[in-house]
């Protein structure tokens, strides 16, 4: 993908202004401009730039960006866990750089999905590479992860079939491959997938304690 | 993991005596003592540096380190196939350390279960921040494989299981509940997992042309 044509929202700490003067405030201040003007000077296309509050689900199911980038200085922990609620149903690219270094942290942004965890401050010429692998890992985490998702269905859909194949089975003594013809043929005329078919009979036959 | 604790394996470019001289290979040599000289200064306990070859395999199962760092300049994708094979039966974590900022490759490298891309020269001081990142990022991922590895196998016996059940409930006229009890109660006294009994079971029926 070239740089230009993604859209990117950065998710920052907001600073109370009675804070602005302070210097470690000061230094954060400026590694944050530093990101945006390497992140533009790449090409990106900033589309917004959000603090990392309970708004952000609704904010980016809005604005569809490609790639989300989290500037956090430490509090990165916090803003993650909105963050992971926030691209639930539509997982996003999630970029993170930060100044935490602490190892029980990184662990819970991998599992929380993080596709870069970016420690200290980036040269600019480095932003690019660091952008183009986040989206690789997303893209080969996401295939292992919908494999999961789809190997948990297909067993979850086979236990409710078996069932319900046993149910017809023992009902009127039917051979397997029979209970298994009779399932597929309603399901075929009821219009349902087979386990949503089998699924209907064992609701069934449980409430007519059958 | 303590830094100091890490023991790592570098596998670098093997480079022919006689293109020593050439300019591009000076600066690759010079890159790539940096990177050696940054890991040792971080703590890294570097156990061998080997070249990236067919005898890997052999040389990383006695040496077992704790983490392999690839160094190589553009030819990183035959290496990594080489140690893709090397680490197949005990995993572990890979970083690729790299110029080669081809996007292809980098999907590649994902897929192959690489941790950590890094394109472009490090600061000595970031070493450590990417390689905590690094192992946080394979211990994650080895979790989400082995779920899912573990899925599949689950799955699989199922599917087995069940056949077995089925060829009992239709030769015997058995219930379901009541060929299910045969076959565990024969697993539990042959000492086999009920998966393994039920496999057994369908060999010889076939085997019987029953």
């Amino acid at each position: 993908m070239k740089a230009a044509s993604l859209r990117i929202v950065v998710v920052n700490t907001v600073i109370p202004v009675e804070n602005e003067q302070e210097s470690h405030v000061q230094a954060q201040l400026a590694r944050s401009r530093a990101l945006r003007i390497g992140l533009l000077q790449a090409g990106y296309n900033i589309i917004a730039v959000l603090p990392g509050d309970l708004y952000m689900t609704e904010r980016i199911a809005q604005l569809q960006p490609d790639m989300i980038i989290i500037d956090a200085e430490s509090d990165a922990r916090d803003v993650l866990e909105h963050m992971v609620l926030a691209t639930r149903d539509a997982p996003r690219p999630i970029v993170l750089f930060t100044e935490d270094s602490d190892q029980s942290n990184m662990a819970a942004a991998m599992e929380a999905g993080v596709s870069a965890y970016v420690v200290a401050g980036l040269q600019t010429e480095r932003i690019k590479p660091v952008l183009d692998v986040a989206m690789a890992r997303f893209n080969a985490d996401q295939k292992l992860r919908s494999e999961l998702s789809d190997t948990k269905a297909k067993l979850a859909e086979r236990k409710t079939i078996e069932r319900a194949k046993g149910l017809l089975m023992e009902r009127h003594q039917l051979s397997e491959n029979d209970a298994y013809q009779r399932l597929r043929k309603q399901a075929m005329e009821k219009n349902l997938k087979l386990a949503d078919l089998a699924q209907r009979v064992l609701d069934v036959a449980d409430l007519l304690g059958a």
